[in-house]
């Protein structure tokens, strides 16, 4: 899974309906101490994430597994918010 | 879902039948603000998006999914145009 | 689907059996006019695209609809040979 | 497969709930001497792999066959603890 | 499908049982005249290919399929070994 950053959201109104009332997040990757490390890209939320929070997404089909319905033309959603990350035996990121 | 803009058309006469009449658009990806950020590609577009709109494009399988027939065989599909981006509390792009 | 330029061909005589007859090329991704962007990789030719051209690539679990038959071992099938790229409001290729 | 260094650990209390239990490694793409050449990403772990060893990583639909169900929405799982790697004709890791 | 070559060998003792006996192979990208391009990663072999040989790899969901056990987990499968790669006209690379 990515580790990402919540930078915003993004509004669409003329969509695929089965879209239809879909929270679509701005996204960016981020490294282990939330620093952005990609370009910015959008994911369905799941969790109800909160912008700069730091959340796991998932991709490809694995991201309609995680839609809860295959037939959702998804390719990215938010499967969880980060607390924690420890790397290399530091604490590198806390959520606040 | 990648942010992309369209920067044009792309024109393929021999091709794979079960792409007969589809509209197949040059689309680059760009960042939060519109800038490109990517190389083009040829996506299939199903929501009526115009040259210069921002747009979320779904790849993979999921582009099956996006295109309402899973024998179709096409990885990259437009299923929205964009109103608007907000990233870090500012609104970045506005659709004209 | 990716664009590519057709740079030559590939022979493998030890290979899966599913892949006995397939006419193997190796194309180099391309921009919209024609240059080439990426590393070569080798694709399943099912339109008759020649050297020199450029095509439409579909990669990933697409390639195995595109090549007609789930069965086969292969990520990368050549679904189209364009005539025309339009970029920006320029014709950017058009081929010969 | 990916070679990956487990770097650490990522801990989610709000997540799919799916993914409860689900034992999370902090992991970064490694080269065959173990060099970090990647930024990290978060993986499931399915092999009991500990912190600093070098593991092998399967990403993509893929992962879902190796967590054993297909309804976990996980992208990269661990599926090996590497024990060597032969480069080149060299020894160029080994597990201590 | 990617161009590779195969660099050495991967061992692992602690892995999922559905790749116990698996051979593994530790290959690079590489490009028409095999120069590598890229960095290490882990392919199952199904052809006998050998160190040096330049080889097609196959990635994602068909690599399931090149295993012929869409039960296995594995994400990169050696389907072919390379005789011949013919570049722009000219003979680039040929098997010893």
């Amino acid at each position: 899974m990515h580790i990402a950053r919540v930078m915003g959201t993004a509004v669409s109104t003329v969509k695929d309906e089965r879209l239809e009332g879909a929270k679509l997040l701005l996204v960016s990757e981020a490294n282990q101490t939330g620093e952005i490390v990609g370009n910015p890209y959008v994911a369905l939320d799941r969790v109800g994430a909160g912008e700069g929070e730091l959340v796991l997404i998932v991709t490809g089909s694995t991201a309609r597994v995680a839609a809860g319905n295959e037939n959702t033309p998804v390719d990215a959603v938010v499967v969880g918010i980060l607390d924690s990350l420890r790397h290399d035996g530091e604490l590198t990121y806390q959520k606040r």
